[in-house]
């Protein structure tokens, strides 16, 4: 008998039909001889609602009344499913995130779990309840409700199952999987059977918007497995676990595109020592995270120096580096926005060599200058000129055997 | 400083539009030197919407689970009501019925409250801030969230008011306060001042709406004031109170007139001991209440009894008892549905003699039969037929002098 864990996301429950349907495939995991424990997000477009009706009221809502207003939407589709389920004479029980014992520090709209108790859910498990968790919500040590922030609810069961030692945490949601590129970019990606955290850390924090990265860093820390699957059709999904002995045969285990970056150059920097710290710690101080940095000598006493930022962060960087320039007397600041950063990732990086020299091969056999490299043990990402991204990524895509069925 | 807490209802936290007036009468309260606790409903249309849901999801259902739906209508208004009042500077919060310490018992959708702390509300008040607390939700002592049953929010804000010792408990509803009798039946009907929690018991039982009878009880165990006024209006509203030297002016507080009412006869019932329980022993099981009874000697040894119930469950009672009739070898059953109840309901009965001898001559100079009688020590019900009931009322108003501006 395993022990599942199922998350389903807001569009999965957005309707009564859909909860129907929800309930479906939660008495089926049982049928089938497990233990399942639910969680569930908010009905997709109820969080929009309430959040308008907030900024109705005022126009910057008090963070802790946030997130007594926004935990209401979880509790409702928790109720609503636990009535269904029991309807059809399954034994179900709705749980908030307190009653679970979620517990996270007071950093209200964004809080961290610190500890999960799930004392309820083993107590119901017991029993042969079914527990149905609200997901995305906590309680701090003063008993406030919190929420956890953008993609709380995966969070929420990947916590409830490495809680719980589950066999397993299914991430139901529009999507099918993890696939090797963006479909709508590359018509040849296909869906990954299995990738490892760190492989879907890169993916996840380079643009692939299935997982969140807090939820992957979680699952990696506890060793939970999870599998992102659809909650719309039947079949396989992508299992994420950790590195094993079959994921060897692929170097690579996909491609990623970002647009979300754009690059300064600051000109004619004395070559002193001090200045990068002046220039980045300027940046720092904004919370501006800098991605890229290369430095280049173009005089003997004189280096320029490009990094790439956010692109919603750029014209506030532009504004703290133009100051700094002045100070530190570099000949000028220039700006380029139509950049995109292409990355290969893969595990297998680490024993076969030559990707990154084959990647570049790639690159310049269609034409794409290289701006920027950045390399990591299993990652190489290229800054481009934005127009050539859908065609790095598809070139890269076929030339590292990603068009082919896995074997 | 007084502590005074105010209970707004659906109809007044309806809008955003007047949820900004709830907070501007909050922040006046304030000014004018009290300390405020609020208790909120949920906006009104938002109970009936996530009923609606659930009864999309299943014909019945659960009743735990129901409670957890349907106590995040009060969530909402909280935050949005605690949102508006720190956006404007005043240090508010919002607390749940758990937060608070509303103890219930287990009886879900309906549950009786055991106890209340209200720890945090008066750490809060000493902190200066205002507390805005859900009203009509607790937990059990499993920590599972339960709702108070209709009227549910004037209990937690007269429970509050008890467990903190408020000065007052006022009750901002859409209606200025309680009145002499229905305005829309007796035009001439006018706004009770003040009166005292028995008067007001007798008038919410009997069909004045203003007031829930489970509150105006819990007010009068704990001798908690009770103002009644409009949320929509400036201007003095009722006051609930124990009965004082004041109010022995007036015999009479009001008058109430109540459809809600069918009589039952059972004719030629052997006048044997035992048959009455007999007959009212099988209502009783079926958990429909009883109101008048009267007995009539037909013949030597025959008896016709004759009882009212709620209109509601006439059908039921009628084949309850037609089994029963035939079994105890009654000779018929009949049954009146038009009738009404009219009611003159005052404290000041226990020192004025005379008052139903009055209401007898009023009735009979109107050419009003009189089909039953009850009395208690401060009411006296007549049940007469029913297209006669606003005539009655407006008669009885009249002839009680209660038709006259309050001296």
């Amino acid at each position: 008998m395993a022990l599942i864990v199922q998350k389903y996301g807001g569009t999965s429950v957005g309707t009564i039909e859909r909860i129907h349907r929800v309930a479906d495939r939660v008495a089926q995991t049982q049928q089938e001889g497990n233990q399942v424990v639910v969680v569930l997000s908010a009905m997709s477009g109820e969080t929009d609602r309430l959040l308008k009706l907030a900024h109705e009221v005022t126009t910057v809502p008090d963070e802790r009344e946030l997130d007594m207003l926004l935990s209401t939407g979880e509790r409702i589709t928790i109720a609503l499913l636990s009535m269904e389920l029991r309807g059809r004479g399954i034994n179900a029980r709705s749980f908030t995130g307190r009653q679970v014992g979620i517990i996270t520090d007071s950093a209200h709209t964004k809080a961290r779990i610190a500890r999960v108790t799930a004392d309820r859910i083993k107590e119901a498990l017991k029993q042969g309840i079914i527990p149905v968790v609200a997901g995305f919500q906590g309680i701090n040590e003063q008993s406030d409700v919190t929420t956890l922030g953008r993609g709380g609810s995966d969070l929420s069961a990947v916590a409830l199952a490495a809680a719980l030692k589950a066999d397993r945490c299914v991430i139901f949601t529009d999507v099918d999987g993890v696939y090797t590129a963006d479909p709508n970019i590359v018509p040849a990606a296909r869906r990954i059977d299995k990738i490892a955290y760190e492989e879907m850390l890169e993916m996840a924090s380079l643009g692939a918007k299935v997982l969140q990265t807090r939820s992957v860093e979680f699952a990696a820390k506890f060793n939970v497995p999870v599998e992102v699957n659809s909650s719309f059709k039947e079949g396989k999904g992508t299992l994420v676990t950790k590195e094993d002995a079959g994921m060897e045969a692929a170097a690579i285990a996909g491609v990623t595109g970002d647009r979300n970056q754009a690059k300064i150059t600051v000109i004619g920097v004395p070559d002193k020592p001090g200045i990068a710290a002046r220039i980045f710690g300027s940046v720092a101080e904004a919370h501006i995270n800098v991605d890229m940095i290369i430095q280049n000598m173009s005089q003997a006493t004189l280096t320029d120096l490009s990094f790439t930022v956010p692109r919603a962060d750029l014209k506030q960087a532009v504004s703290i580096i133009q100051a700094v320039a002045k100070d530190i007397e570099a000949k000028s600041v220039s700006v380029t926005e139509a950049i995109a950063k292409v990355s290969l990732i893969g595990v297998g990086m680490r024993s076969h060599s030559g990707v990154a020299a084959k990647m570049f091969q790639v690159l310049s056999r269609e034409g794409i200058n290289i701006m920027m490299i950045s390399t990591s043990e299993i990652k190489i990402s290229c800054v481009i000129d934005e127009k050539y991204l859908e065609l790095a990524m598809r070139s890269l895509h076929s030339a590292f055997d990603l068009d082919q069925a896995q074997s």
